[in-house]
């Protein structure tokens, strides 16, 4: 576990320095308000953050023997989506959050209008980032941006985010759980794998694997955030331990972490540092 | 300008019908919260607004005998952007606005936390619109996408809306005001113009010049709103009038206007509809 959190550490530089050398190459007009909305930015996109799913593209294309570069501009367009979220989630309107990794929140340094604005940006941005990565490649970028901007939106990350909303004011149902967290946490995560297998030029039949695999990994890391919850405050009543108890979310996360790897195995990329991310999940303590 | 106006409304017609026919087939899963979000949208979309920016997308098209049908995903494309913004701007932190057109804010019928997504949401699905639109041409695509996003982002509209934020507070310079006008509002009508004439095939050239007038005609709407705005009521400091004085504003937007209708005559489009809209702007008393 130790040897792949150092691996995964190799991949999250790669990737602040994408991010980096993307804002930096933002020509910004002398004198204006845009360089307080760009500090906005770049306080929440490029001090912190695990970096887990643009990590996780450059990945897989390394499980298939493709350069990382390739699949770049998806990584940090998917990292430049995450980070909107969290910006407007942490908003007062959401969930009010004043920290977050320990730090004030966006708004809580450049208040609430310009943490809207920075969030807008950052999506925004994405797609720019996506339409000039693979300019040269049209067909594939037009395709990233297909799959990226369903991911995302009303079927996609912002429909799981109304979800959950109604789900803080009623009980939902485990099948409703699970459309929840496919759509707000699980597209983004699956998006990840499947836009990279794209990018690299899979064949279908790979490519549909690679959309369930992301789709498990997804799943399996959301019991294991809600099992890791449990411990730490009181079990959550629209949870997986809240609704299926502990002991049979732990046999859940068991399931889907198998399922996960059966389909690396169908991949021919059981050895793969995939397989250790999924192993990592089961495992991990944070 | 009666019969512009007639000939207007029949060009929001085929919008509207197109608007509603994107999100007619969003298919949204059963039981879930997502609904709600959806009609926020819709009810932002779908029940007004002049449509004059995919207007002028059709508009750009016709000028050049060339089939509306082909600007018109980036015509729902820019006015999702827009109609987000609006819902952004309205909301407490920014404008804080209860009513817009006459009926409540988004935010007043859905709460802010729906009309943050249903923003959010609307701009995902600008991309998600162009990139199904045009997807059997993803060389075009791509482009658009480009373009959408510069016009949109950190150096477009947000940027200008940050700019704003400060104008709030501080006293801005006539260079100033010009540069945000032109990113708050200018870019996104720019982009009409621009996008459709690359939709469209013109060569280079030709996109040159509609680009110049695209950022004209925007300039010469926010003279002619600024000016509008000051007949209301008194005249504010960081507007056109507040800078320039009311005669020499209205000044300013002959010779804006004029530099609108030249270029129009250089693309040989000064026969088309687009003429009688620069006239239109001149004269209008709304």
């Amino acid at each position: 576990m130790e040897n792949f959190l150092e691996e995964l550490k190799l991949r999250k530089e790669k990737v602040d320095e994408a991010l980096n050398s993307y804002f930096r190459s933002v020509q910004i007009p002398r004198s204006s308000g845009i360089h307080e909305l760009k500090e906005s930015i770049e306080y929440s996109l490029l001090r912190g953050g695990k970096r887990f799913r643009p990590a996780l593209c450059l990945l897989l294309a390394e499980a298939f023997a493709v350069h990382p570069k390739r699949v770049m501009p998806l990584a940090c367009a998917v990292e430049m989506i995450h980070t909107y979220s969290l910006i407007h989630d942490d908003l007062p309107c959401m969930d009010n959050d004043d920290f977050r990794r320990g730090e004030p929140t966006n708004h809580k340094v450049y208040g609430e209008a310009t943490a809207l604005l920075a969030g807008d940006g950052l999506l925004t941005e994405a797609f720019r980032c996506l339409s000039e990565g693979y300019e040269k490649e049209p067909e594939l970028g037009l395709k990233l941006v297909m799959l990226l901007s369903s991911a995302a939106g009303l079927v996609g990350m912002v429909g799981g985010q109304a979800m959950d909303l109604k789900a803080q004011k009623e009980k939902i149902s485990l099948q409703e759980l699970n459309l929840m967290h496919a759509l707000k946490t699980g597209a983004l995560i699956r998006i990840c794998v499947e836009g990279s297998a794209v990018a690299c030029g899979l064949l279908p039949d790979k490519i549909e694997l690679c959309r369930n695999f992301g789709q498990q990994l997804g799943l399996a890391f959301q019991i294991k955030d809600d099992l890791l919850d449990s411990m730490e405050t009181k079990i959550e009543l629209g949870s997986f331990p809240g609704i299926l108890g502990l002991e049979e979310t732990q046999k859940y996360l068991e399931e889907v972490t198998q399922s996960a790897q059966n389909l690396l195995k169908k991949l021919s990329a059981e050895k793969s540092l995939l397989k250790d991310l999924v192993e990592y999940n089961l495992h991990r303590k944070i």
